[in-house]
């Protein structure tokens, strides 16, 4: 009688060959980050609500989960608030900490309390998993990975062009061909200025974000039911569209100097003309344009503001990020600017799945199987695993020795493990290993160092 | 104004020098189990609850962190069952999930659900958190790492003899002097037997389990308490004594073979004598011995019991598991079987710690930092960094250019980064770079390539 089992709706289990695939890319960004001089931490998957609550909207505090107290949770609920309480009132009795929902809030967290212990610039790396209560749909899940990558405590923009030769290296690592937006919050700011409505940076921003999904027309309808007129409609699209020309920055940045502009947006102009005259000297791998309509739901970024796209699969972004002037005044210690930035494991997992971009010699896996058939052969089946292994081969002895040869292939097959040992009466007799290449089919018989040598090759 | 911080009692945070350490640990066990041909995985943090339930007995259940099921919590709760429910029963209206508790129940789960997907035997391992709403104390967290090996669908014992070398590779690497005690469910089955009370099995072996701890005359007297004479607990301890004989095994095994004992005894110990039989050949880097009155609570295993204490540091097990003849039973599908064991990451870390035992050279960090100060100097600061980062070299650019070069170097020092660079004006001149090892302090002026080899040497 088999028990109904399963996991909870939005939650994966991640079987081996998935989870060689997605260790290809977490350790790719690892790699590419301590290249950087990044630092990994982690923080618990339990904060408490008080940390949690109130620093993602309305909207993120009813996606959070919630603990159930241990022990007796009822003993600080009278009865009264048991009857006559809400869902939000009773969780915040029955609750007192949440799970995750991103990298950032906990970052501020650890930041605020090791400030006496911690090194500045600090430069830290995270990637652990993060949990919302949003409603499951494909490629949404309530369990999913971020990887981010920060630097606190630095205003220079060379940690700009520091984070998007990052991005250019992982993503020439993961083989797939992206390019880099970038935009400037001060620009935003400045557009709103420009069109006479320096207190609708919030709606024009919203509605403009929304260009490359909604179309233009109905970007010029959102704005116009928020007060914007034609000409004021016009002006900024004729800004928009410069960011989109093909120019180099340098020229446009020149050009826009002319005219007569906000100084916050010349500022936020200067400061990408910056990053582009560090980056001029850089072979990246990636493309790297403006895009003055880019703003990341705006959140608490002040500065640069970036994205990462494919060039090969329309897919959303796959990397984000930006800087803040304050990442840790919600926790009472303001000033602490820094940038940083995120990257989308499952949406790159599911272009290079799609791409079949998942080199297969780069997922680390076994490399032979020694079967066994039990008797005389068996120690020598041992003692070649053992001599494989220290020659830092992946190696499985086929341990089931009473198996048939037939059924111990299958397992190689099943497992795509590249290669199988043989050892028969006439391998045993002259000291040789027959090796078999289970993809070319290709089979030799030869003393165990020439065998060696094969697998290491 | 300070907003008070905190996390959640019995978590942790890791800060990047303890991280690198932890990776180390990590690192290798996956190392190691990749060598001997395991895969890994990943399960969720959450399960439902219908699957953790019963599984870790009462106390256990008491012990499983509940998540609040999201939206509108009381919808299926009475005004009555309010009122009148217990913590238990109205924690299983309000909740739907938990979190994992151990890595062993969602194994099984994970191979019932997958059974037809999976190639048997199956050989897995994991690493992830689990969480336990344990009284937090010394050693002692609530949510702290899991690393589980594990192989299902075979009987063979060469799984034990691969587990063992295992463990004596894993402990190889980390530099730590280990023994691992061998024991086996038959033998303490057999035992019970031989002293008349095949019934008092549990009672027997939680007697002697505390063996250690507790000193033998504890141990006696709570023997007696159950029901033993002295006649019994004599015959018991001359055998116990016989697992502590300095004679290699073999010998022990043809003398007790001699006597008359149970059936089941037997066989245990032949189970026995046929890992050691495998081993023999082996140079392994720790000792192997037998301890008959090695129990780890009994649970669920059923064959093999092995444990693994440091020689160094009386420290408790730091490494333990055993043979399981149904895995799956639980979930509907009995007559898998199995061998596996946790390595408890947090114990091997204090013990490396006070053994000082972290090779430096082993955690990975940056190796070289390019101090910078503006001006034309920078250009050459930004392209040295990513000439060595072009060859592998982890290196930290310091954004920060307008910092004095006293802060720039604290920096390094504060950071243990072995290597600073410095540009002056004879340097670009003479396009050489200046190299000054933190460590020894000496000091050299040359082109770029020699510092290239010297950072790489």
């Amino acid at each position: 009688m088999a028990v109904q089992i399963s996991i909870p709706k939005g939650t994966r289990d991640f079987l081996p060959a998935v989870m060689a695939r997605r260790n290809f890319i977490f350790d790719t960004l690892k790699d590419v980050f301590r290249l950087y001089g990044y630092r990994q931490i982690e923080t618990p998957a339990m904060e408490n609500l008080s940390t949690l609550l109130g620093k993602y909207g309305e909207e993120g505090d009813k996606l959070l989960f919630r603990i159930l107290n241990s022990g007796n949770f009822l003993q600080d609920v009278t009865k009264e608030e048991l009857q006559t309480g809400t869902p939000a009132s009773l969780s915040s009795k029955l609750c007192e900490k949440g799970l995750r929902y991103d990298l950032t809030v906990p970052l501020a967290r650890f930041v605020v309390m090791y400030r006496n212990e911690l090194t500045f610039p600090f430069k830290r790396f995270q990637i652990q998993p993060v949990w919302r209560a949003d409603r499951p749909q494909k490629g949404r899940y309530r369990e999913f990975y971020q990887c981010d990558v920060d630097i606190i405590g630095s205003d220079s923009l060379l940690n700009e062009y520091e984070l998007i030769k990052i991005i250019g290296e992982v993503f020439k690592r993961l083989n797939l061909k992206v390019t880099i937006k970038l935009n400037n919050r001060k620009i935003l700011t400045g557009l709103a200025e420009m069109c006479g409505h320096p207190d609708k940076l919030i709606p024009l921003t919203v509605a403009i974000d929304k260009l490359e999904k909604a179309g233009k027309e109905n970007v010029i309808s959102e704005l116009e039911n928020v007060g914007f007129s034609t000409d004021q409609i016009h002006m900024l699209f004729s800004f928009l569209d410069i960011s989109k020309a093909s120019a180099g920055f340098k020229e446009i940045h020149h050009q826009l100097l002319q005219q007569n502009l906000p100084e916050i947006l010349k500022k936020g102009l200067d400061e990408l003309n910056e990053i582009f005259r560090y980056l001029s000297s850089e072979s990246l791998s990636c493309s790297v344009k403006t895009d003055f309509s880019l703003a990341r739901g705006l959140s608490y970024y002040t500065g640069t503001i970036l994205e990462v796209v494919s060039d090969e699969i329309p897919f959303g972004s796959i990397c984000g990020g930006g800087r803040y002037d304050d990442l840790t005044g919600i926790f009472g210690f303001p000033g602490l600017s820094g940038i940083g930035m995120s990257f989308g494991a499952d949406r790159i997992y599911d272009i290079m799945d799609q791409l079949n971009r998942f080199g297969e010699k780069n997922i680390s896996g076994t490399k032979v199987l020694v079967t066994s058939f039990g008797g005389d052969s068996l120690q020598m089946a041992m003692d070649t695993a053992s001599l494989f292994r220290e020659k830092n081969i992946a190696t499985e002895l086929y341990t089931e020795h009473q198996a048939k040869m037939k059924k111990q292939f299958g397992y190689a097959n099943a497992l795509n493990i590249p290669y199988v040992i043989v050892i028969g009466e006439t391998e045993m007799a002259n000291k040789q290993l027959t090796l078999k290449n289970m993809i070319t089919g290709e089979q030799r018989t030869a003393p165990v160092n020439e065998i060696v040598d094969i697998l290491l090759s």
